[in-house]
């Protein structure tokens, strides 16, 4: 059965977000040289649920071998698939401040599958310039016609709140389908778009949550 | 039975975070001048699973009035109060470079229960400095008095992977509690230290994930 799964058949955001941690955890773990690893193992490692592992990986067939676990590189490849990363992706990042740069010379934005072709900016003082790993800043005015040319599937907004809708509609209008928002704003999306918002709030009040139930407990 | 629940008893990571998804949405429709909202309502305007969003509050108690749905501000309230956030916490954040100046003026993270005290660094140059939203850059070798007078709660960890563990130890030493780490490396708390990683590749992915299903349907 392995394989014969199409992309993303039937499968849900949240277990498609819960591959994406396992494949996180099998590169790391084939990086250090492993090459099979059992479900238990791998979620003692990486704080994972053991049980939930099993789970997702058993809609997709027969991965593991019994008695050995899972082949670190086999598994690495079915997931990879699985989430459409078998080929590589060209993403745009739109606002070239402090995020913008941040986000360019992030480790993983530009690598294993994807690709960070420029940022774009409006402010002529940054128009010219470079982040610290190389990727150019270009010129808002350019943004339709280097996407297109590059054939940029992705792009990033990392802009004010008050612009994110604007720079949105233009990036769509440029052919962009699939698109990950940094601004603190409701967007509104045209069909056939993808729009996932990154709030990183979330994570602070998850945090906060935790806490608070430690002093609970400790009350 | 409103509000008699413990903060945090029996409720899962993943139920806190859609609660934190519920807050943001319910602050955004007290701005807009709402009073009250169906679960239904709350769904479509936000992308949310209504179904879901009953589910989840219904272990809180009845906080909905039949007929008319929630009183925004009171289950505004209440998933504060459940979440811990009723009282200010101090964040700092450890790295000033591009990411770490992203953070500091990041909206949310500095409002709403937050209030960010400091960003440290190591680089003498940055040192003295400030973000752009004003949030002071001081010596790394003040963090642990500046932590401990200030009484910060949360710290931010947006220094490379080979300093995050340094870091991490540090901080810890320094009686935070609560650490949240932007470095693309696998860290190791100490007990009674919680942990949580923001894996910004995983969204990429997901974006991928998503395209690759709508490729899959036009193809």
């Amino acid at each position: 059965m392995a394989g014969a799964r199409r992309p993303g058949a039937e499968i849900s955001d949240l277990t498609a977000k819960r591959l994406s941690v396992y494949l996180r955890s099998l590169e790391d773990l084939q990086a250090a040289g492993v090459t099979t690893v059992s479900s238990q193992a791998m979620a003692e490692k990486f704080g994972l649920n053991s049980a939930q592992i099993r789970k997702d990986l058993a809609c997709f067939g027969e991965f593991g071998v019994r008695g050995v676990g899972y082949v670190v590189a086999d598994l690495k490849d079915q997931i990879t698939r699985i989430l459409g990363l078998t080929r590589d992706r060209k993403v745009i990042i739109v606002g070239a401040g402090n995020l913008g740069m941040a986000l360019a010379d992030y480790a993983g934005f530009n690598a294993g599958g994807f690709r960070i072709v420029a940022l774009f900016d409006n402010d002529r003082g940054k128009v010219g310039g470079r982040s610290r790993g190389g990727v150019p800043v270009l010129d808002m005015e350019a943004l339709p016609q280097i996407a297109r040319r590059e054939k940029a599937g992705i792009a990033v907004l990392a802009v004010p709140a008050a612009a994110a809708q604007k720079v949105l509609d233009l990036v769509s209008r440029a052919g962009i389908k699939a698109i990950l928002n940094f601004a603190p704003a409701q967007l509104k999306a045209r069909p056939g778009v993808t729009l996932k918002a990154v709030d990183l709030k979330i994570q602070l009040e998850n945090l906060v949550f935790h806490l608070a139930r430690a002093e609970e407990v400790h009350r």
